[in-house]
Parts: C-alpha cells; structure tokens; sequence
C-alpha cells in the first residue's frame, strides 16, 4: 500500500480533538497543496480562511451546531467561494496568468472572452454554484494533504452558512462560505468515532468497469 | 518539499496524451483512493465508471468537444452523483454500515432517520447538487492520487452531460454524469500546455487569516 492509500485510511472525520497545536510547516504544507489544487480554467473562485483565533472559533462554534472539534482545532479553515463571476476576476485572473507566463495579456483575448461568455451566460447563482464546485476540489485535496501529514481533519457542511457569513464578514468580500475543515489532532479516548472501522461503499458497488 | 506538493507541481491538466497504457496496479490505487475518499455523512452520493473500451471512448470524444484525451487515455473515468437520494439508497447504506461496524440496524435509527430527513426535505434537483458536490471531493482525491502516481490525470467538466447520460444508460442507473478524469501519459511534446509555468494565485490572495 502506498503512502497515499495509507494516508486515506489513517484519517477519519474527528468528532473530537485534544487542541494541540498544528505546527506551522504542517499548516504551510495543507495551504500550499490547496494553493496547487486544481480547478476549472484554473480560475480558483474561491478564498480560504484560516482562523487561529480563539474568540472567533468561539463565536463560531454555535454557527456550526456547536461541534466541539471548531474550538478544539487549531485552525479552522473556511471555504469560501465565490459569491459570483464578475468581469474584474476575470480580469485579474488574465492579468496575473500574463504575467506568470510572461506573455502579453492580448495573447490571452481568446481565453479571457470564453470566460466571460461563461460568466455572462450564467446566473449570479449558478456562478456561485460552479465556483462552490472548484472549491470542494481544492476541499478534497487539503483532506489528502492533512492526512498526509498525520493532521486530523474534520470536513464539514453542517453549519449555518448565512450566520457564518454574516459574523466573517463575507458578503462584503463577495464570499460564501461552503464548507469548514478544523485542522488538529483527534482525542481519540473521547471521541466514539476512533474506535469504529471505516464504513466505504464495496468495490463492485461504487464502480462500473467498461 | 515533501512528496504530495512535488505531485501536485508536477501534474497538469495535459491537452494531449500518448496513449501508453496505465498499469493495473497504479489504476487499481487511484480507485481505492476514490473508494476511500471522504463525504457528507459518508454517503458516498456517486458511482464512478471506468472506461478501457476503446469504442466507447470514441463515441465519447464528440460529446467531450472532440478533446483528444479522451481516446488518447488509457482510463476514463466518469464521475457520475446519484441523481436523487432515495430511502433505498439510505436503506443500502445503514445495512452496509451495521455489518461492516457489527452492530445492529436498530443501533443506527437515530443516523438513519437524519438521513431520511435531509433527503425528504430537499428536492430531487437539490438532493443531485448535493450529491455532485460530494463527488467533486472525490474526484479532488482522484487527483492527487493519480499525480503521487506520476499518471496524468485531465479534471474536465467541459462535456455535453445530458448526451453522456444517455449514452451510457445513466439515467436508468439513477446518475448524472458530473466530471471526466482521462487517466493516461501526457505527449508533452505536442502539447502546447506542458511548456508553460503553472499559474496559481498568490498565497496574500487566496488565504485570509484571522
């Protein structure tokens, strides 16, 4: 078994975390691998936030129906896409790709009019919708990149997305948030989880061979 | 740098590959990295085909605007989300979870009753985006497994669903196609991609921290 699959098994959604601190390399190595993630035209519509606070991850505790592991973490990061795709990301994403690839943003006029006929054709919410997608990619890959690094990780969706929002001040930021991950380290003693084998959908089931 | 941030730099989303078939073994450890992924709940929303028929990858090539990768992969695999979430398929998954965890189905009621609400009270359509986002994570895994690999892997989203559905008898399985991931090796020489730096936002940018 590689290190990957070994990875994967090791971790399992914490339910409960000691609150150790997460040391910063570690942290660095997580932020970075969702830096690199993926994700469609490689627009990364999406901000990340990393919270040690711990006046904030107590106000935020209730928010997300008061799971213990958001004060028990040691960072707790929020996915927050998109709230849309407006004509001034487009353009900063273009003008940050020239400059990467040292080229002249007129070379990148064909690209940036796709994007925009893509922006432009879509809702608001349907923009928001896409967005929140990449972001669940990048989601994906930070619980790889945690469990690589013998970091717990606790995906979550349960949370009240609009109190969130509304206490990190997302809305003016043109964000949503769409998921949490508190980084830390399980205590496995209190947590019922620790003991249980990993429950994942049988081979058979879960693929199609053609 | 440690090994999953050097895979992530060296993958790429290759606009042509060579056509060199992915051993079994690599193949076989980016499905168990699907299998293991995490998702809401554990649900696991999702069926994943992979497609070695090279037919089948030719009639998909015009439903994918006719990208070369698709019949240049060696694998294609089709992330397709559960179209609705349905008793049954609860049913399935607390009878899965109590014999793999040995406990009785009665143990499970509680988890098996939120279930049951969440689904009733979402609509079809909610419940499918649903199910979408939790593949996404999957296919984020799928990634960066292919990329510790060292097999290049195409995130595509750029494909005519609703063809694809129909093609493949999807709809009757209860699915909606949601992504591609062309598995296979990337004809660096012939695409124009695998010269240029990878443009990533920038860390002040993507990250907030509090």
């Amino acid at each position: 078994m590689n290190n990957i699959l070994e990875s994967l098994e090791w971790r399992y959604a914490s339910k409960r975390m000691n609150g150790e601190k997460v040391p910063a390399e570690k942290v660095n190595n997580i932020l970075e691998a969702i830096r690199l993630a993926p994700s469609s035209m490689g627009l990364q519509p999406y901000t990340v936030l990393v919270i040690k606070d711990e006046e904030l991850k107590k106000q935020i505790r209730p928010i997300a129906y008061n799971q213990p592991q958001i004060e028990e973490s040691s960072h707790l990061l929020v996915f927050a896409a998109w709230d849309d795709i407006t004509p001034a990301h487009i353009d900063e994403f273009i003008s940050h790709t020239a400059a990467v690839r040292n080229m002249p943003e007129e070379a990148l006029t064909d690209f940036k009019n796709t994007l925009l006929g893509i922006a432009e054709k879509n809702t608001k919410e349907e923009n928001f919708v896409w967005a929140a997608k990449q972001a669940y990619i990048a989601f994906g890959t930070a619980l790889v990149a945690a469990a690589t690094e013998k970091v717990d990780a606790t995906p979550m969706e349960g949370f009240d997305s609009a109190a969130l929002d509304k206490l990190l001040n997302l809305e003016e930021k043109g964000l949503k948030s769409v998921t949490l991950l508190p980084l830390g380290y399980r205590d496995a003693e209190n947590d019922w989880l620790a003991k249980l084998p990993k429950v994942r959908r049988q081979k058979e089931k879960l693929f199609i061979l053609q």
